[in-house]
């Protein structure tokens, strides 16, 4: 199962809204297949690995990191490819997320004479597949506010400079993250102030997510480099946007969205509308403006705050620039909370406690 | 070595401006002597752990965590009574911080004919003293600011309520803290705001630092739980602050001393009286005001951040209230950071690189 969720893994942010999923087939002391989903539509992580095992398969044990499917989806149900191989154990991290279908496919199995366990490195199957399992339940995204920040909680020193708050190390991690969402986003400040372009940048290629920009007033120029051609982009605004701006955007590729008719975007109705087209994670990409707005209106699932050990000042802009309780005891929490080191740098990664 | 150190670092902070030391005496393949400096003006660890040894101190191995003193402080040199002893060989971890005597109290036991190394586990005997060693070579204070804040950099909520920020661990470590300094400071904002006691509460007694309140402008309040008999208090003030408010808070048992002439009390003035008066370790605890003075005239030695994963919003109070850089190049940085978890908090510890 350990090889099995790191094969899982490896392919993660490559099958769009579908999970990632591993499966190892083990025979006579012996590992005959190994599998994963590697893409939305093409076969699930139990087909390769029996396509792999072939005859081997037959008495085996076959792990998987998500209960099979039971339906006709996009390819055929997966239970019954594991009867007809001859299977005879199937262990499975954990069940379907979606609660109308979860242990149809375990059933199935029994159903079929195969032994099936459940719950072997559940928490971590599930944790790999948060935006997935949030977005098969609810059909919204999953929100993840990403922040470089001072350990004085800035994104900027006082002038607006921050080039670069974090290390090389965090820096490709960030890019990694690009890679396994499925959507990133942004305020048009910070196209405003960096024009960035907001693409996977690794040292292998990787997948670019789609762009997204927050942008009530439609200020976003003509040449920000986030109209480039490398990948969708998506501008969020209002009823009240100028409609010729509107129509100049469109003109120049990318599409625009009116999410409300109120002086800022509804940003719950612009993740309603995100999840409708099948995006399923979001990875916010500040500024401050943006990351107090999602604080505020609770619609943040995660919280990723890569710390630089550095100091700029009171007068600097906070990494989350809303108005905040009136209370300490009323500040909003992580919990969960874990650190990881990036070179000089560090992560601290939480899920709000939403009250 | 490992034990002399583990027997040093439970000593610490009761030996005043006096180093930490351990030494344990190793004859014949046992210990036969463990001993600590557990107070300036009595005995060394050496004089401790030769007493526990007592004839089987003869021919044995002393491990001790600081060379050995070979002059007539306040005690008797240690060296010649290692000697006396008839002890074989010494093994020291570092050698006397004070660059005109290092070395010597090697020198001496080797013309005595007794072997002598240097060098075991010496990083860490050096970090154990960093206050001593810093006091010993220039007379300052060594300065360290601790602060508890949220992720996002606050030390309250936009309010200025902040009870509390961090969980039981984190503040008894903080209590730990006071136990090991000499002296803890604030600013009057801090008295004003919160009117704290600045004395260390732990489930056993523990030693009360000097308490110092920054005031130039002497606002301390007669009724200032500061002013309490559990310890002494300095109030550092200006030549501009008033005069009757001087004599009345001396009246309240507390020292009032000028520290220059200017609006604001001149801090590296301020360390220098400290130092005279034989202060060697000073723990800042806040506000931003004070630890932004602090970090923009380069006078911290050590920072450690109680963070707490909570997030209270851009109006909130920050950390450091200093102008700060305008580049981030510019950024204060941090070296050394090391990070240790308090139950639901953790600390970010490292010293400032001052360019």
């Amino acid at each position: 199962m350990r090889l099995a969720l790191n094969t899982a893994k490896g392919a993660a942010g490559q099958t769009g809204i579908n999970p990632a999923v591993g499966c190892v087939v083990v025979n006579d002391g012996r590992i005959v297949g190994i599998g994963a989903h590697l893409r939305r539509g093409e076969a699930h992580a139990e087909v390769h690995a029996l396509d792999m095992a072939g005859e081997r398969a037959r008495g085996g044990t076959a792990y998987v990191t998500l209960e099979p499917c039971s339906h006709h989806g996009r390819t055929p149900p997966c239970c019954e490819r594991l009867i007809r191989e001859g299977v005879a154990r199937v262990v499975v991290a954990t069940l379907d997320p979606n609660p109308v279908v979860a242990g149809r496919g375990v059933a199935r199995l029994r159903e079929a004479g195969i032994a099936a366990e459940v719950g072997l490195l559940g928490d971590e199957s599930t944790r790999l597949n948060e935006a997935f399992n949030k977005y098969i339940q609810t059909g919204l995204p999953f929100v993840t506010i990403k922040t470089a920040l001072t350990l004085d909680g800035k994104l900027a020193a006082r002038t607006g400079h921050s080039k670069w708050i974090t290390g090389p190390a965090a820096r490709e991690a960030v890019h990694t993250l690009r890679h396994r969402h499925d959507a990133i986003m942004v305020g048009v400040g910070t196209v405003l102030a960096d024009d960035p372009e907001l693409t996977t940048r690794l040292s292998v290629p990787g997948l670019h997510p789609v762009r997204i920009v927050v942008d009530s007033a439609l200020r976003l120029p003509d040449s920000a480099r986030v109209l480039g051609a490398e990948a969708p982009t998506l501008v969020l605004t209002t009823a009240a946007a100028p409609a010729e701006r509107a129509e100049r955007i469109r003109g120049l590729g990318a599409e625009v969205i009116v999410c409300g008719d109120g002086p800022r975007v509804d940003l719950a109705a612009a993740f309603a509308e995100l999840g409708r087209r099948e995006i399923g994670s979001v990875l916010v990409e500040g500024g401050g403006r943006l990351n107090g707005a999602l604080i505020e209106a609770g619609l943040a699932d995660k919280l990723m705050l890569f710390y630089a050990p550095k100091i700029v000042g009171g007068e600097a802009p906070s990494a989350f620039a809303h108005e905040g309780p009136a209370s300490m005891d009323e500040a909003l929490r992580l919990r969960d909370v874990e650190i990881e080191r990036f070179g000089d740098d560090w992560c601290v990664t939480g899920y709000p406690a939403w009250t």
